[in-house]
């Protein structure tokens, strides 16, 4: 049976159970405004490790971890893990994931990263291909500034267009079997290149590639913006949200009423110093699995269109004058099958 | 339906076509006892790019864009790019596959890249998901040598267990229709870690995640090496090939008769001083689309377990003395359905 639309994006035939949502963050996380969501705050960076970089395996080994244990199964349910980060070679999975000792997926998404794994995870399991996936996503605001940019010893001065990248890890639990939310369809993004070379401007590198998945996802679904109670994208900051909604005014999709983004909800910019918001694969991965995922099953709001946004950069093409490309993915979840 | 048959591995229910395949390499490997495989043989290191990492792009791109022309299709009749590579944030991958303008999934498996791009190629094309696939990796020597271990300019002795990492680039398009060689089944790895901690033999490393994969496949495929033709490890080398039969030797397995190893096959390390063999997410890409794709198509060969394999490290894992954990994927390839 041809489940695929047409376009970018797939109907699932039988939608996908998300049966558990874990996040794990760090304590600047936990003094945001949506503290009280979050399944667990460290109170140490360094999550108990000798390195940013170890940390942050440690932090989505917890996340992976505490999805299975809230999911009510055992690890060796799990037929499949699908997680990626933001670190050089994907070194935040590897150790975070090797301890689980389950058939695996690396994936890289940049901060759109926890879109691609639950879209391939649910491809899965809707195709029958595993019964139970285990999807996450991870970063770590010191590591990745380590690696993107310059050394926290600096005390670099950063720019109100920056972001700050979250610390934490999300995972959740899909499965054949379960209740609401389901995922329901998934749109797959293709790299927008705009021509921006400002690494400290995210917001603006990624609005394009999010206007361009989340229109695809409305002509390939046939729905307009009021079909969903939220679109949510992944970490654009206030400076990419303003140009998302135009970018998509000028595709005749008005998101205005109904858009809201992960990285504007983490932290509140006038007490946390965060200027535009927050980023990284967690910054999606922990807003969704701790605060959207509650709001889901609690029946607050019933349709959303979640939509993770990465920019694909790394610290060589950066220096070599290269754009800085994006990519988002957009995934359904519903109450209603 | 349910196709996942337990363990780790899928039985498809439609066999994908691998419709083509295309190799893009440096000319070092256009020296070696396989130049007359390869589609393309650059006489120029940069492919005419400015730097190594930008090379690398090129040639994904050159090599991406073959496999389309070759299976006689258009690129807007593929529904899905699926690659990835060595580069930290996988731009290897991100700039090679952008102009193409496809919904796009990049993973990461070290140099076992390409299993895990075809395995869920194939998945999303028995699944319905997608009619058309298109599927690839690559590695540059000069941009692994920069990014693993020391400047070429240092001219550092390299040990006899060290592999050489191949530059070029190795992609497939898989299809709902087409003739054989079909994809029947995938066996998908774990992260193995036997406590290695040298990064000039990453054969050592490596060969446990293999010999794990292989015993796994027998296991749930109900299956003996003699099944298969060839099974073609990625790039063990010399180092890693013997340590590989003897490990699945003790489990039972005697593949000392059929099994052949992508890094050994593309270098003759006599005469191209590459020591212990081939590496790199490029050397079972090509090797595999390239020799043994050619050999699938003449009937030379009508069986094929193919396990690309990845040492999942970073300079900053290495550096900060973390074991070198490694993962395989296998993937069926057969003349029958």
């Amino acid at each position: 049976m041809n489940k695929h639309l047409g376009g970018q994006s797939i109907k699932f035939a039988e939608p996908v159970s998300i049966v558990s949502a874990a996040s794990v963050v760090g304590s600047k996380e936990g003094e945001g405004p949506l503290s009280r969501y979050f399944d667990v705050i460290l109170s140490d960076i360094l999550a108990g490790k000798k390195s940013w970089e170890k940390a942050e395996s440690e932090i989505l080994r917890q996340s992976l971890e505490l999805a299975v244990k809230k999911a009510d199964t055992e690890l060796d349910k799990i037929d499949y893990i699908i997680t990626g980060d933001l670190l050089n070679q994907n070194t935040g999975s590897t150790y975070g994931a090797m301890d689980l000792q389950r058939p695996m997926f690396a994936v890289f998404g940049a901060c759109s990263t926890i879109g691609e794994a639950l879209s391939l995870g649910a491809v899965f399991v809707d195709g029958g291909f595993a019964h139970t996936v285990l999807a996450g996503a991870s970063s770590h605001f010191c590591a990745a500034e380590k690696q993107f940019r310059f050394p926290l010893e600096l005390g670099t001065q950063r720019p109100p267009s920056s972001t700050w990248t979250v610390t934490g890890a999300g995972s959740f639990v899909l499965s054949k079997d379960g209740e609401a939310p389901f995922i329901t369809g998934v749109t797959t993004g293709k790299i927008v290149d705009m021509g921006v070379k400002d690494q400290n401007n995210m917001g603006a590198a990624m609005a394009p590639a999010a206007a361009d998945v989340i229109a695809a996802h409305f002509r390939d679904f046939k729905r307009t913006p009021g079909y969903y109670d939220c679109i949510i994208t992944g970490d654009l900051g206030t400076v990419g949200k303003e140009l998302l909604i135009k970018l998509l005014d000028a595709e005749g999709f008005d998101i205005s009423k109904n858009h809201t983004d992960c990285g504007i909800e983490i932290f509140n910019p006038e007490i946390q110093d965060t200027h535009a918001g927050g980023s990284g694969c967690a910054c999606s991965a922990v807003t969704f699995a701790g605060y959207f995922y509650s709001k889901l099953k609690k029946r607050e709001i019933n349709r959303v269109l979640f939509v993770p946004t990465g920019a694909l950069l790394s610290p060589v093409s950066f220096m070599q004058g290269e754009n800085i490309p994006s990519i988002a993915h957009a995934v359904v979840a519903e109450n209603k099958r």
